[in-house]
């Protein structure tokens, strides 16, 4: 039974580290604070809990993080007391977090020196996606590295791409938040114009939702953007750092991403702070509140 | 067996017409240039050629027209020797074309005066789902007028729906042109990024397309954004015009409309005005021109 190692038990990771248990691996997992929802998650899928990142990481084959921001990748992985000065040679570290494709060098280095290979492998699905295993996981690295962790990635998702070398799947992830926020932006709009007419939004779903006006957005978030139904779903503070990484990734100016970010950072900012813990169809709120 | 008549044989309208008459309807069809393609298209399917507006609607129980912007619909309408001189009181118009929601009421108007009925009737799925009879057909108006009506939809549409009162038709159709231009932003800006990452835009079409990134345009149009394969598809001049009515039809400001119709314009106006007669994902050379 094949060692492994789980850092970062947010509710995401707490599921994906039950799967990895559920599907007959031996999990050690570790969060940096321990009396979280996902930490009970992961101890009542099967995963035993560490009390150190060396006690999770020191035999484990293959280590994943799923952690957040780039700092905190940089932190579990590199920094004093981190998974570098305890993983044993030839053992596997598998980042789940986006942290765009620039991050991603500088990590897959310092662990080369030390003989442990890296994988940039960014998923997508939300809660339900990581609850289910049915998770979008995009990774990027050596070939090699990723034929011994697909079986990994099979207890944790279901649609699993080798997208190509080192932050690949980090590159293919920023797609994937382009075109979420851009379609989002589609959906605001097209549901203030049916709102103004009097139009049904749910008419507008059926209707334009077959053809070529289709989405994933339309179908699934178009009425709750409607209703004012912001329960997330994938959240705008989650959002607004992806589309940071993706303005970083690229030096030219996008005006959509632009925008959807701008909208999306209004909303952010909102009753205090806590839009950002809202989900991304809340951002109709940055239009009403054009309006008021 | 009911007897219509079909104005405007462009592609779309010659292969409407054409099914209207495969689906037993006696059908006199007329357009103002004789000899077009769409013509034939009209005569080969079972239609009978008019010479003349009057001659193709005096005896009409139904009339569609499917002829282009406000202006065309109008004249064909209400101008001098159009329908509104020559119909018979309780003949129904159907016009197929997109004109917006402002300007169905004087025309819907003009025609109760003289005991003619009105339905707007916009379509989505362009020439391929015109000549296979799969259009959308989204429908505003009386319902008496739509229960009449709704055979004749069939014979040239799958997905048929009565949308509400008169203009209706026309708001959905405008919230369906909104979410097919910004999903196309987020799918060239998705593209650009793809590119610049050395990443396959056929792993993102695919890895994606099946998530909550996932759109008809992403689906159908991602690969065409990449490669530069700018056939229509749906012209960027109609798409023009459509945005055109969607800031008429809304007083607010729509950001994203807004850059959606700047970058159509872009490609518009390339070689030599040619530009507006590319499929609506030639947007990506807005993006390219702007690097030059």
């Amino acid at each position: 039974m094949m060692k492994t190692a789980f850092l970062g038990l947010g509710v995401m990771g707490g599921h994906m580290a039950a799967n990895l248990a559920r599907g007959g691996y031996d999990v050690r997992a570790w969060n940096r604070t321990p009396d979280r929802p996902g930490v009970a998650i992961a101890r009542e899928g099967g995963a035993e809990i560490a009390n150190s990142i060396r006690d999770a990481v020191a035999e484990a084959e293959v280590i994943c993080t799923c952690v957040g921001d780039v700092p905190d990748v940089e932190e579990v992985i590199l920094g004093p007391g981190g998974i570098a000065e305890f993983a044993k040679p030839g053992a596997i570290v598998v980042d789940l977090s986006t942290i765009g494709p620039a991050a991603v060098a500088p990590i897959a280095e310092a662990l080369k020196s030390r003989k442990i290979q890296f994988l940039d492998a960014p998923i997508s699905g939300g809660d339900v996606g990581a609850k289910n295993g049915t998770l979008t996981i995009m990774v990027g690295g050596e070939a090699d590295a990723f034929e011994t962790c697909k079986p990994l990635f099979e207890a944790m998702g279901k649609n699993i791409r080798h997208c190509g070398p080192s932050g690949s799947g980090q590159g293919v992830k920023l797609c994937n938040q382009i075109l979420c926020s851009l379609t989002l932006v589609g959906v605001c709009e097209a549901m203030l114009l049916a709102e103004r007419q009097g139009i049904d939004p749910q008419l507008v779903v059926e209707v334009c939702g077959t053809g070529a006006a289709g989405s994933w957005a339309l179908s699934n978030l178009g009425e709750k953007v409607a209703d004012g139904d912001f329960a997330p779903g994938f959240m705008i503070r989650h959002m607004v750092k992806d589309l940071r990484l993706v303005q970083e990734a690229l030096s030219r100016y996008l005006p959509g991403v632009e925008l959807a970010d701008r909208l999306f950072k209004v909303v952010r900012d909102l009753d205090g702070g806590d839009g950002a813990m809202q989900g991304t169809q809340a951002m109709i709120r940055a239009y009403r509140e054009e309006e008021n």
